[in-house]
């Protein structure tokens, strides 16, 4: 196929769009490959297009090389599946929802467990047709509360859902496996560096769950790696916790006048002035920080929670919604604290805290916060903290929580040393659900000895479009794209760079050629200047690029590497084959 | 690619499902290509899913070849551009709309004018960039007040939908030639017998349309044509019009008393008893029949408006709607008649109607009531008809309508005698828009004098789920359905007929020697009767059926060809070979 400009419906812009934040964003929309019809909702132009089907092909072959079927799926969704199993509800703001004429509700999937279980309890009542994998490539839909970075985080936005159901939980993690090799392959094809972590599973319940996150320093995921290989989404981290300390043989806690120590800083400035410790300086590490938020509920309904955790660190939001998902996070404003008049301000210490306290705040502490460790906290009076108050023996909570914040050099869980923090993009995320759906939907098939047995499932899904944006996020430079072959919206783009008629028929015979070698082309016969084509070329981001020019009369031409900008004087009796060997590489 | 009956996501069905109306829909859903969702919503299985693939793939390689170039669009649109056009009104309850976390009004594209009127306008601004065409092959939303006939009229389906955008009428039409002949090349792959037919442009619209049917008893739409090669949809046909008759030397109207003759038919005996005429007897077709209905308009307002027509024929209601578009037709009920006391049910006549008239009725006149022709009709007065009443001289109205039944055997009106009448589905719709969007919208480009002027367009849709339902409404048997071979989700059907090594080591060699021969194969590999595995062959309705059985001990397999029913015994050491042949025809 020759695609030529002259006719090619694209603009290129040589201005960045004023809202694009990070890179492929503002490199899509100036190089034609897509365009924001809404917040958060984009079309697809001929070039982004493509590039769109060419993912969409690979991750198609990679599903079907594993036996997944491919069905489709209505995105207009009746609401009864999804008040089955609560998300209706759970997924709050983030659902579109709508009525029909005869004021039915529906909504927009923006995922498909509720309909996949019940389609396989609806067509399979015995073990024999398990087990089986389904999957769709589907147009989703989420509500973000901040679409972002073009088509990374859209409102609507295509994804590949598959879901595995089998009769056991070895049938599961076999399935789980072979889905997460597919996904090694896809990320391998799509030129992606990315690094499979653990993951926490959300909204979505269940229990083993990774993320595919490609490698990008513009990404909205952070992750920490151990030296020994261990990788986590942040969220997913879990903190080594210390051994207990013996509660024997522990200073008394005891309450000192602190004024106007509000703030851990103030409060450690304070504890080394007036009450220094022998074998070293107080730090933020020996204090214990009480942090209070409001949770909201998906129904709208609220609970104020509190966190104690080490005063060196924040609390980490985002770790924190994992926590408490599908509950959202919100700050403690003054008319919380107006309804709580035992929380002082700045000085808040365990006693009014927990279901025993007398505020009967959900108190939830840092799993650093041991038995036997020893804090300067709150006395729960202004200006005043309490020092070597002991957990577990002068003070107890509702549990522990892991919202801490995560910091490069914490120590690993699997304890072989310091983590490192990146960050990556979401690109596929795998569960193992388990029972959860079949259960609320009622999926069960006889075994092979006639049981009622529900089936477990795993659910597997990868951000077909956000890929595009992710590879475009992992491969740019300073003068537009570059896209890893197996994606490109073309193999080979021709430049005419002159006039004459030799230039421009040698042109036209070397796409000829490379369009019956199977090759596709795009061919920039536009009457413009070599220039504004050089740049559109390399702004387009075609991985080989061939300047037929000048050197036409010397029987040449060049071929340049779009990645390495290598370029290469090639015969031309040579060229179409010297670019089908490139391109078939 | 070989599909094997063991792991497919099948269950075929014996029974009909109750909800079925139509073939297409009770063999879809028996042979479990597709599967209800929701009221008009359908999940496509992995048969039907790939059928709509073939489709759809037919669909791209014929507008690719004529250059129109591909894109996609979001189903989730913002409501501004369709205010703009005033289609956010007009749409009425056919359109989905909904509202999203910050109360912005958003829609579920029923079709994209307005979209791509304002893409381009965004990206060009010179006559350069024309003519082009650009279409999408995406979900479309429409909130049918009568979803029927499984995907054949669906609420949620996929749709191809063109645009040609030109400089002048001239480019336009030959834009508008290119989408015509390129809709016969897809029309001719499905293997459709379908017919082109005028068509009103309805809520689209633009001037010259052209709908292309596909022959079926039981399609939605009724189609007309001409011993002479005219057809069209019934909504379009223009009723021929007589010659005026002059007025002079007509016989003066006359009240007469009509007791008890509230209906044409009353009317008629009564006339022929009371009042007959000297050459021939009076018929319906002398009487001028006035029928009242409610306008509802889009915004929701109302207005009555009324019909004259020849008694012996009824209004035909889809006829009226295409005419009175986008408002919707009500019936006029009892408590309109009271806001209108002058008008006499059963006696009404022109006297009272019309602008002019006593009810400020709107009144429109069938185009077979001209000038000087004499009628029998209500005289506004209970029991009481007026006879002799001459149009253009004793009533006039406000204009006139094409709302009357088409009767097969109506004078075509290209002259060439009776017009025969029969049945289609709907499958292409191609309009020549002309300014409207682009007018609304502001798309103008400078031509090649530094000229502003506005693009004209065309529009060119193609059901492309429906499609998949109308070939099997035009395509089945007693037995099951009987794919054309482009679009059947296998080439070959391959039947293991017995349990023997033999039989089955010899089909697996088959299937493997046929998808060698990239020949995609169904392989029925379960362990069920040969009675079903034949059962489900045909109701699949792969073109192509191997059975490998008993013959297998003689050296011979049969195949059967599923339209035709014929089968051959073919030699073991030739099947792939013949096969092949049969397949690439």
């Amino acid at each position: 196929m020759i695609t030529r400009l002259s006719t090619l419906f694209l603009r290129t812009l040589r201005e960045d769009p004023a809202d694009a934040e990070v890179p492929s964003h503002r490199l899509l929309v100036r190089a034609g490959y897509i365009r924001r019809a809404a917040p958060g909702i984009y079309t697809w132009l001929p070039l982004g297009y493509r590039v769109l089907r060419n993912v969409e092909r690979i991750v198609r072959e990679e599903m079907d090389a594993i036996g997944a079927q491919e069905v489709h799926f209505p995105a207009l969704l009746p609401r009864e599946p999804y008040e089955a199993t609560g998300r209706w509800t759970e997924y709050g703001d983030n659902l579109f929802r709508l009525q029909d004429r005869k004021q039915g509700d529906y909504l927009l999937g923006p995922t498909h467990e509720e309909m996949f279980t019940l389609l396989v309890k609806d067509m399979y009542s015995s073990y024999k047709g398990l087990p089986l994998s389904l999957y769709q490539i589907q147009t989703k839909y989420r509500d973000e509360a901040r679409p972002r970075a073009g088509i990374l985080r859209g409102r609507e936005f295509v994804m590949k859902d598959s879901y595995s159901f089998d009769l056991d939980d070895a049938g599961l993690a076999a399935s789980y496996q072979r889905h997460r090799d597919a996904y090694i392959r896809i990320f391998d094809r799509l030129g992606l560096r990315y690094v499979i972590v653990a993951a926490m599973s959300g909204a979505m319940g269940g229990s083993a769950s990774e993320e595919f996150l490609a490698d990008c320093v513009n990404g909205e995921d952070t992750y920490v790696r151990s030296p020994a290989g261990y990788a986590a989404n942040v969220e997913a981290v879990t903190t080594p916790v210390p051994a207990a300390i013996p509660l024997t043989d522990q200073p008394a806690a005891h309450v000192e006048d602190t004024p106007d120590t509000p703030t851990i800083d103030t409060l450690v400035a304070h504890s080394n002035a007036a009450h220094p410790r022998a074998d070293r300086p107080w730090t933020g590490a020996d204090t214990l920080k009480n942090v209070l938020v409001m949770l909201r509920n998906p129904d709208g309904s609220r609970e104020p929670l509190a966190i104690g955790l080490p005063g060196d660190r924040e609390v980490d939001l985002k770790r924190l919604e994992a926590q408490v998902a599908p509950a959202e996070v919100e700050p403690f404003d003054e008319v919380e604290f107006a309804k709580h008049p035992s929380l002082v301000k700045g000085y808040i210490g365990p006693g009014v805290l927990g279901s025993t306290g007398t505020s009967g705040i959900r108190y939830l502490l840092d799993p650093r916060v041991v038995p036997g460790t020893a804090w300067i906290t709150g006395a729960n009076e202004p200006g005043r903290h309490v020092y070597d108050l002991v957990a577990g023996r002068d003070f107890t909570a509702d549990g522990t929580v892991e919202a801490a914040e995560v910091r490069e050099g914490d120590q690993s869980p699997d304890g072989s040393g310091p983590l490192t923090l990146a960050r990556g993009i979401e690109m596929g995320h795998i569960f193992q659900l388990g029972r959860k759906y079949a259960q609320a939907l009622g999926l069960q098939v006889l075994d092979e000895n006639g049981k009622l047995v529900t089936v477990t499932m795993g659910s597997y899904g990868i951000g077909v479009s956000r890929a595009v944006a992710a590879i475009a996020e992992s491969s740019y430079d300073d003068k537009g794209l570059i896209w890893p072959r197996e994606v490109a919206p073309a193999d080979v783009h021709v430049v005419i760079a002159g006039k004459s008629a030799e230039i421009v028929d040698t042109a036209e015979l070397i796409a000829a050629g490379l369009d019956a070698a199977g090759i596709t082309v795009m061919l920039d016969d536009r009457n413009a200047s070599v220039g504004v084509k050089f740049a559109d070329a390399e702004l387009i981001g075609v991985p080989t690029i061939c300047v037929v020019g000048r050197g036409v009369a010397n029987g040449v031409v060049e071929v340049r590497d779009r990645a390495s900008g290598d370029k290469t004087e090639v015969p031309l009796v040579e060229v179409v084959e010297q670019l089908r060997a490139r391109v078939r590489g």
